[in-house]
């Protein structure tokens, strides 16, 4: 029996496309550490799907790992790199990014999103004052598409960012763990190929876009680090059947199963919306992709919750709670018929 | 067309029973981060195959991480860890333990192995010396098994250096990333429970079991560090869907798969053996497990490589070279005909 | 030439009682790192200024390597530390303890204090949260006093911070890099054996107190962390010739050394804070201790610095600029009487 | 009363003409960080006495410390360093080095030297080993002058070294903890500028050599890490009153003391060496500079050291004992009288 959830874009196996293509290369012998023809592959629909043919493509497996595996390799001893106080790397990495002794420099953002004349007058204050050189460079900028909250950066708020990092010469990073979701929502006006333009390095997340894990980094300016395999293996990220990643992303950039899969879950978040809002119940925060965030008395959350599994988002205050609903490939009709019914 | 290879014993995907339990289980919905029905069933397997019921089970992604993980949320601030100059940490792991801020002690060993005399001694003359409080404590023992050229420590050699650890009131740890060719040794004594009982925490290798990922970590005395789940998250090792490690190890550990597998592939290796002793090519090191070094003509290597691939482990001299040759259950008889022609 | 200078209270070399000390044991022979017997003899009087017999006392070269020590040995690998934005770990320590591998959890503070209810509240929130596992604990709580803008602590705000602190088993953590301006400020209910006796670790700042260099720390819970020495060895912390700061800090605690200078140091404040309000500047921020924060339109700010110098504290505005006058014991009344001329 | 110690190089406070000229200097006001006259009239007398008008220098507090900010600040993020396995960056400094994530390389060496051959041996099998990716490339070699022993390398010896540093474009980094006594011995043909030639970075001891504290390192090639002082800073090394070193090192620098300060100790030591081969006793080490190894049987040892103090080397066997003696600047003709008296 499949139990009714909405707990996140993560609670099923593979997408049936990436599965199958994982069974059906399972025999072949294949190199060990991403040497494999299908992470060759992989990586040439990815930079196609991202018309940069000079973009390097480098398989990781999870979002943490590869956010502090980015920012660690990337930065210079004298760095740090500023993001949302609300970004994943500020609050629920468990400290992954001063682990590898780097501080993250966290500025004020609204609804997730950093604004570039923030930004720009961050980095201008840091300049401007007499003991900067016993501060924390800041050395990158670290945005989320879709955020934590399921905002959206338009074209417009990146090629923003974009200048102000191209002014002080640091990389524009987008975390791209649900980056489907943003390219396929009908608010956005941002492509994959902008995504490569704008920013000096992202990612394309796998876990959270059906693959069992595995997330594609894309450094788009000729900026990989030097001998990156190494760096990625000191830091324990380097996978020995390297094949496990390179097949499901080439299972997810065949036939634009990335684009179908995100489409999916974008439009049963659209119905989920309209349960939601029949349903009277509040909105915390209306997101634009996959994710939307209510408001529950706490004493109706614990019935509804032995019914439709959800997300405990945060309190709202001492009566209420904020849960969060997500939709992924493995949404099905028959589970919003059972959430219209429960909620 | 599947190619000839032995290259190791991860050159195919996942052994059938594991990729039909993941297939099987693919639509059920299951929360993240190895909170699972899979991870909590491998676990409780686990423990009973150990026959140590107080064990703590913990499942990682790969090898070089479990390593660096282990070790550095077990010692302590003014510790390091002590190991064989080839063993795994000391030589081919980038750097993993120093990245995470400890130093690898390394001692000579034999055949990959560490001698319970030599470490005690190590240990008295450390604290024999005048300024040991300037130096690293040696704060944990690493030993490999099978080592890292397919070597294996007797029991009796294990319980020397259990005591020595015991004594000095230091963990024992065994990195099992090829445990099951250990197991179902013939030359072997010692058996998972052995394993249990003799080190302080050792690991099950799923990577090289024919698992896609994944090692479970085994806390044999009641030591799993503190917050875990939160120490692996911030070194990047905490995967979302941790039922791709759980569903793998429940499999793995369902119907004695495990040391079918390790049977099977050892099988394979003693045919291996065969062939090459036929062939009259020299053993650099004949293992009593799955992996085989034998040396190479360089002139000839080219060609053979041709037609067999294998993975060449270090140069002999100017004319030779170091070659190894590892089954595992993707190894056929077919494979075995093929060398045995080109040998 | 003696140049006019309110730029820092560190400005001088050593005060005459200590830099006597250095000369009268210059040639004593003694053994390094600390073992020596004026650093037993400081130890001693520190213990007993603070009428906390059962208190660690360890020292160390300076207060950015004082921080990032403490808080690296005292902390578990799943914490991180509560402090106020404008503290010096959070600003004005290249990330020295992000180095260490720990993140700095900033909250809001006022004047340069944390709010003992709002630090309860972060504490709380972070137990709330539906995924705490994730995230940093908080793990101790650092607070400086006096703070980075010269403002005190008061004796009730210590008790409450301190019960916050029990309340959650955290240890509180006080800079005290000024702290003898702190005891010395007439505005101060707080004494020395007050922050023993709230305080879990605290330091006594030597560099800003008329030494050359020297922190001393008190633990002052029986909870100094073990192998203390090869922590701060590993750190790059240990001084070989230990005496240098043993007999700077038993100078200072010899005759009251330390009070008088503080006391000194503040009368010379209440004469420069009457000499500002003369003056008719305004006042950035007029501090009970030995740091005065003024506002200067930027284009006398130039002609005044070449007769007076100064320390760059922040830009106000376009046209404005706070700058900071400090004294010391080398402050002089010719000092103050060519600061009132030139102001 | 003075003791008689022989126990190290650094059991004195500062060299009378050091002391002299911190007196001098103490009342003048100066600002921090290093930016003092001092230490930029220090620095122009160092690069002068290089002979190297190019160089840059710094100074930083202690040998460790220096060891590990030099180390980790020029290499790359998958280099380590190789050095001796006698080196005190290998066994004497608490793994400092790999407390910033870095791996030390550790080959044999010779009565505590490194042969060139050797090191070139060990880069060459590094590259030819098939799995070089996944290891610690070398990033730079370390050596001292004198080494942990009091033995030197001659010229011949470091323009061998210096030769396959630059062929391999890795850096060669002199630790010159004890500079000066290999600079005065009478079996060295090394100057310091050839140190300044032949290395790429080297230090020179202040700490061993009459300072109370500092080491001066000069990064000879145009190669200081960018934004130096900033990396120390989160380092916990930079010093708020940078005169203490600035002062002392420019006192070293004028008039040849340091030269003095040396030559006084080689002669002193040749004189303990004629004691000790008067005394009968058996060198475990005969030493160009100023340190002596010699064995002492355990039960005479105790009584000696009642009257004599020495440093405990280590355990020359179940009866015997190495214990080290070091003249310095402040050795006196009395104190060897003493020991001749003694031995």
């Amino acid at each position: 029996m499949k139990e009714v959830s909405f707990e996140s874009d993560y609670i099923a196996g593979a997408h049936p496309e990436i599965l199958k293509a994982l069974v059906d290369t399972n025999l072949e012998c294949l190199s060990g550490y991403g040497t494999d023809r299908y992470c060759d592959s992989a990586k040439e629909k990815i930079k196609k799907a991202c018309n940069c043919p000079e973009a390097e493509v480098e398989f990781l497996v999870g979002g943490t790992q590869t956010n502090s595996i980015i920012i660690s390799t990337m930065l210079k001893g004298y760095e740090g790199v500023i993001a949302a106080k609300t970004g994943h790397i500020s609050l629920h990495e468990a400290g992954a990014v001063e682990y590898s002794g780097i501080k993250v420099l966290e500025i004020e953002g609204k609804d997730g999103k950093l604004d570039a004349k923030n930004v720009k007058k961050y980095i201008e204050d840091f300049y401007d004052d007499g003991s900067f050189e016993h501060m924390v460079f800041p050395g990158m900028v670290y945005i989320s598409q879709p955020t934590e909250y399921g905002t959206l950066y338009t074209k417009e708020e990146l090629e923003a960012l974009s200048k102000v990092c191209k002014e002080y010469k640091i990389p524009l990073f987008a975390d791209g763990a649900r980056l489907i979701y943003a390219l396929s929502s009908k608010e956005s006006d941002v492509t994959l190929e902008d995504m490569a333009r704008l920013t000096d390095v992202f990612y394309i997340g796998g876990t959270k876009a059906g693959c069992l894990c595995g997330e594609a980094v894309v450094f788009t300016k000729n900026n990989r680090p030097k001998h990156f395999i190494n760096l990625v293996k000191k830091r324990g990220g380097l996978l020995a059947k390297g094949r496990l990643l390179g097949v499901q992303f080439d299972a997810l950039f065949t036939n634009d199963t990335y684009k179908k899969i995100g489409d999916y879950a974008i439009d049963m978040a659209s119905k989920l919306i309209d349960i939601i809002e029949k349903s009277g119940k509040e909105f915390y925060l209306k997101s634009p992709t996959n994710q939307q965030f209510i408001i529950f008395e706490n004493k109706e959350l614990k019935a509804f919750m032995e019914k439709v599994k959800v997300s405990f988002w945060e309190k709202y205050d001492e009566t209420h709670t904020v849960v969060r609903l997500a939709t992924s490939w493995s949404t099905s009709e028959k589970d919003l018929e059972i959430l219209e019914k429960e909620l």
